[in-house]
C-alpha cells in the first residue's frame, strides 16, 4: 500500500496504480484538487429513467459524466481510463442485495451497462477548508454525519425515495461564507439545502446520523448546515431493486483528470 | 389577437388562451419574469441519447424539464399544462424535413413521444436589461443575431454538430457586469462562451449572422459578447434526421409557471 508521502498526485497516476493492483484503499486525500466521483453502473433499460432522475434532482445527483452502453472509458473527464479496473473497490448488487465486493469488474461486465459518474462532496469540502472552515473528520478515519430526511426527491420511472443530507457544524460568523463558497459548485451538490434545526427537514436527533459518525460541536456558537448528499442516488437506485447494479465501495472513489475549479460556475 | 394592454401576465393564463385558440403569436414580452422554454419532442428510442447530449452540452442545451414517454403534462414547471395544445404554433419534421406547422398536435401525438423543455435566452436577457444593458432588438420585430461556429459540441449517439451562438454588443464598461449577471443563470445558457473578435470561434463576418438580424454597434466602445444558443439542440436534432421530431415554431414558446429567479443559482 502507498504511504501518505507517496500519495498519487493526479487522477491518471492514481488510476494506473489501481489498475496495477497497487492501490486498494479509500481515496480521501489522494490527487489533491482533482474531482472524485461516485460510481453507479446500471443496465441500459433503466438508464434513461436514471439520467432523468439525476436531471430532476441535480443537488443530490450532480452528473459529472455518463459513459454510454458497453463503453468503458470516461472520455470527457478521464481519457484513457477503464471503468472496469480503475476504481479501488467495487460493490455488486443483484435485485438490491449485495452479492460481491470485487477489486475489478472482469467477472461482472456486460455490454448493456451504462456508467454514471456523480459529483461527490470532496470538491466543495476543499472550498470550505480554503475559506477557513474546519471539518474535524477530514483526513481522519471518521466520516461526515449523514441523515435521511422527510424531503422527497422528484421521482422518475422506478427511481424515488427521500433525500439524504450531510451535516456540517459551521461557526455562526462563517455561515454566509459557507453558502457562498459552495454555491460556486452546483456540479458537486452546490449550496446547502437547509440551515439550522434539522427538525424542519425531518431529522429527529441531530447527533444520531443514519450513516457516518456523529459530530458534536464545541459550543452553541456553531450552526448545523445541511447539504444534499451523494448517498441519495445510491439509496434510490438500490431501492429500485435493479436486476444488476454496480457501485464503488464507500470511500473508494473513481478519480478523474478534472480539477475542482473546472466545476465552479463563477 | 390580444393587444399589449391585455397581454397574459402568467404562464397559466397564457396557456389557457393558447389552448382556447385565442393566442396564436410570438410570446416575447408575454408573462413577464416567467420562464419560457424551447420545445423538442422526439421518439422514446432516441430520448436517452438526446438527454445525454443535453447533459454533455449544458450551455446550449439547458434542460428545464423532461416529460416522460406518452405523458403530456409538464408536472414540475407547469402543473395542469398539456404539451399537445399549449404552444402557440408547432413545427413537425419527418426525417429532418418540415412537413407541417399546426396549431396543436391532435393529429401528430403518439404514446412513445418524449418532450424536452429547454431554457431560452429571454430569462438572462431580462437580467441584462435589469443591469442597464440595452438590447436594441428587444420588444421589436427584429431578432438577436445568431452564428454557426467552428466549436464542436460533445456528441451523444446520433446527435452532434457545431455550437450556435447569439451575439450581443455590450458597452466596454459593462462587459464584466454582463458576465456576472448571466453567470447567475446556468439553467438558461449562463455565462458567455466568448468575448471579443468572433474569428476565434470561426465567425467570418460578425455583421452577417446565419440566423436573426445583424446588429451594428453605434461606435467602437462596444464589445461583441457571445452566448451559447438554444438553436444548437434544434439544429443538432434536425441533422440527426429523426423519423419524427416536433418543435415550437420560432418565437412561439412554451411558457411555464416558473419565475426567472427560480433558475438563479445565487
Amino acid at each position: 500500500m502507498t504511504t501518505a508521502a507517496k500519495m498519487p498526485q493526479t487522477g491518471a497516476e492514481l488510476r494506473r496504480l489501481v489498475r496495477e493492483g497497487k492501490f486498494r484503499q479509500p481515496t480521501s486525500g489522494v490527487a489533491p484538487d482533482h474531482v472524485q466521483a461516485n460510481v453507479a453502473i446500471l443496465p441500459k433499460e433503466v438508464a434513461f429513467d436514471f439520467l432523468l432522475f439525476c436531471q430532476r434532482n441535480p443537488k443530490p445527483c450532480p452528473v459529472i459524466e455518463v459513459i454510454e452502453p458497453g463503453q468503458v472509458e470516461a472520455q470527457i473527464s478521464s481519457p484513457g481510463s477503464d471503468i472496469r479496473t480503475d476504481v479501488p473497490l467495487y460493490r455488486v448488487y443483484k435485485d438490491g442485495a449485495l452479492v460481491d465486493e470485487p477489486p475489478n469488474l472482469n467477472e461482472w461486465w456486460r455490454d448493456d451497462l451504462v456508467t454514471f459518474l456523480l459529483g461527490c462532496s470532496f470538491s466543495f469540502e476543499h472550498a470550505l477548508i480554503r475559506n477557513g472552515i474546519e471539518l474535524p473528520y477530514f483526513g481522519t478515519e471518521r466520516n461526515v454525519p449523514m441523515f435521511k430526511t422527510t424531503v422527497p426527491t422528484v421521482p422518475a420511472g422506478p427511481f424515488s425515495g427521500p433525500l439524504v443530507v450531510s451535516q456540517r457544524w459551521i461557526p455562526q460568523d462563517k455561515v454566509v461564507r459557507a453558502v457562498q463558497a459552495t454555491s460556486r459548485f452546483p456540479a458537486v451538490h452546490g449550496a446547502p439545502i437547509h440551515i439550522g434545526d434539522g427538525a424542519a427537514i425531518g431529522i429527529k436527533d441531530q447527533f444520531k446520523p443514519d450513516y457516518g459518525d456523529a459530530w458534536i460541536p464545541e459550543d452553541d456558537s456553531f450552526v448545523p448546515v445541511y447539504w444534499a448528499c451523494g448517498v441519495t442516488p445510491q439509496a434510490v437506485a438500490m431501492a429500485s431493486k435493479s436486476e444488476l447494479m454496480i457501485t464503488h465501495s464507500p470511500g473508494h472513489m473513481f478519480v478523474t483528470d478534472m480539477k475542482d475549479e473546472d466545476l465552479a460556475v463563477f
